[in-house]
C-alpha cells in the first residue's frame, strides 16, 4: 500500500477539477472542500489515496446530485476505444509476439484516467499507443507471465477505467479466456469501469464478470465482496490494471501482474521510473 | 481580498514543503496535516490564503518546536541581498530615471519568497533582476507615483520578506525618507521580514519602523495594532510589497501602490498577467 502526505494536495486538486467539470457553483465548491477536509482530518492518514478518493467523490456526487456523473464521459471513452479496436487487433495479430503486443496496448489504455487527468484527447491515446507499442517489456516478467498464464487454471483480471476496458478486451482475447474472470468496480467512481462498461465493449459474452462491491478507485480486498475475495485469493494468476489497483494492492500478499501508466511522482518513485511511463511488473511474494 | 478554493491544495503543498525543509518526521507530518485540514474545515473559506497560511504555519512551528524556524534562511537572504546592494545602487544612480529603476529593483527582490518557492538561488535573483530592470513600468502609474510621493506628507511602506527588504532600502533611499514609516510583520511567519531584518539591512537608522502586530504573511488591517491601523488609514501614500499584501489588501478601501512578482495563476489571473511577472499597480479608490 502506497500512502503519503503528498497525496493530500493532489486529492484536493482533483476534487476541485471534478467540481469544475460538473459546474458546481463556487459556494457549493467551498462547502464541499470544507466537508472533504473535515473527513480527511478524521481519517487514518496511513490509508491509500484511493481510499481517500472514495470518500471525496461520495461527497462530490451528493453535491452534484448524480450517482454517476461520469456516465457520459465513460460512454464517450468506450466509443472512442471501440473505434480503435479493429486497427489495434490487426496490429497485435501481425506482431512477432502477439501477447506482448496486447500487453502493450492494454497498458496504453490506462491513459484514459479522469482521476489523474482533466481531459483525455484522442491525440493523447494515439501518442501513448505509439510509445507503448515501442515499449520494451522486461524479458523475465514477460517469460514468467507467459509461463503463469499457460499453467494457470484460473485468471482474475482487475479492470480499471471505462474506455481502457476495450483495450483490455484485446489482451483477454490473447488469454485462455475460459479461465478468465473479469472484475469491475461495484459502483460508479470517477470514470472507473463498472459492469455496464464490460458489457458495452463485448466482454460479457467472452468471460465471466464479477464486481468487487465497492466504489473505491482501486482494490481494498478486505472491503470487497466475499465472492471477489475468494477469486482474489484462489486465482492462480491476478492481472491488475491501473495505478489505483497498484497503490492499493502493491503489498497485497500475493503475486500480481501490474499493468499501468505511472501518473504521479509518488508512484513513479516507488517503481523507480519517470512519470507517464508504461509499467509492466510482477509484485508480491513468489508463488510456491 | 482574493480568495478561492484553488488556494487549498497549494497551501497543503506548501505545508508539506515546509515540514520537509525542517526534517519533520513522516508520522508528525501526517499528524500536522490532519490538524491543518481540521482547522481549515472549520474556517470561513472566504478568507484569503494568507489568513489560512497563518493558522497552518502556527501548527507547523509548534511541531518543529521553533518559534522562528526560518531565522537562518532569513539571515542568509539578508546577507545575499546586502552583497548585491552596492552594484544595484550604482545602477540606480546611473539610470536615466533612478526612481523607476529603484522600483524595478524592489519588485525583483520579491522573488525571495519561501512561501511560494522551495528554494531561492542567487541565480533566480540575478535572472529576475535582469528581467525586472528591463521591465517597462506603466507610465500613468509611474507619473501618479511620482506626483503622490512629492505631495505626500506621510508614506507607509509595507515590507514583505527578509532579503527583499535590503532591495526595499534602495527604493526608500529614493523617497523623501523623513516622511517614510516602514511596517514589518509583528512576529515570525515563513521568511517574512520582522524588525530584526529591517535593522540588519540598515533601515532602522533611516526611517521610522513599526510592526503590524500579527504573524500573517499579508496584512489584515483589522487584526493589526491600533498604531498600524492609524498609519494605514492616515498615511498619504501606502506602498505594499509582495503578493501576500496584494491578496489581503486588494480591496482595502484606499489607494495602494502594489509592487510584487505574481507567483500563482490565481493572482496572475486577477491582474491579467502571466505567472512570474513583475507587477507595479495602484489599486483602490482614487484619493481625493
Amino acid at each position: 500500500m502506497i500512502t503519503t502526505v503528498e497525496c493530500l494536495p493532489c486529492l484536493l486538486r482533483q476534487a476541485i477539477d471534478t467540481m469544475q467539470r460538473f459546474d458546481v457553483p463556487l459556494t457549493d465548491q467551498q462547502a464541499v472542500m470544507q466537508e472533504i477536509m473535515y473527513v480527511l482530518s478524521t481519517m487514518d492518514v496511513r490509508q491509500s489515496a484511493p481510499a481517500m478518493a472514495q470518500r471525496i467523490h461520495r461527497l462530490i456526487r451528493v453535491r452534484v446530485g448524480d450517482d454517476d456523473p461520469y456516465r457520459a464521459i465513460k460512454d464517450e471513452s468506450n466509443a472512442l476505444a471501440l473505434e480503435l479496436l479493429p486497427r489495434l487487433r490487426e496490429g497485435i495479430h501481425g506482431a512477432e509476439d502477439p501477447l506482448a503486443s496486447a500487453i502493450r496496448v492494454a497498458i496504453a489504455g490506462n491513459i484514459i484516467d479522469y482521476g489523474a487527468r482533466r481531459q483525455v484527447e484522442r491525440e493523447d491515446i494515439d501518442n501513448l499507443l505509439t510509445r507503448s507499442l515501442a515499449m520494451s517489456l522486461d524479458e523475465r516478467t514477460l517469460d514468467a507471465f507467459n509461463r503463469d498464464i499457460s499453467s494457470a487454471g484460473t485468471i482474475l483480471y482487475l479492470a480499471d477505467n471505462a474506455g481502457e476496458i476495450a483495450f483490455d478486451r484485446l489482451l483477454i482475447e490473447c488469454l485462455p479466456r475460459e479461465k478468465v474472470t473479469l472484475a469491475v468496480r461495484g459502483a460508479p467512481i470517477i470514470n472507473d469501469a463498472t459492469r455496464v462498461d464490460a458489457e458495452v465493449v463485448g466482454l460479457e459474452a467472452m468471460v465471466r464478470i464479477i464486481d468487487n462491491g465497492t466504489d473505491i478507485p482501486g482494490t481494498l480486498v478486505e472491503r470487497c465482496t466475499p465472492v471477489f475475495q475468494r477469486h482474489f485469493s484462489d486465482s492462480d494468476v491476478v492481472i491488475a490494471k491501473g495505478q489505483g489497483n497498484f497503490e492499493t494492492l502493491a503489498e497485497a500478499g500475493r503475486p500480481i501482474y501490474h499493468l499501468f501508466v505511472a501518473k504521479c511522482s509518488i508512484v513513479a518513485d516507488a517503481i523507480g521510473c519517470q512519470v507517464d511511463t508504461p509499467v509492466f511488473q510482477c509484485r508480491g511474494p513468489l508463488q510456491g
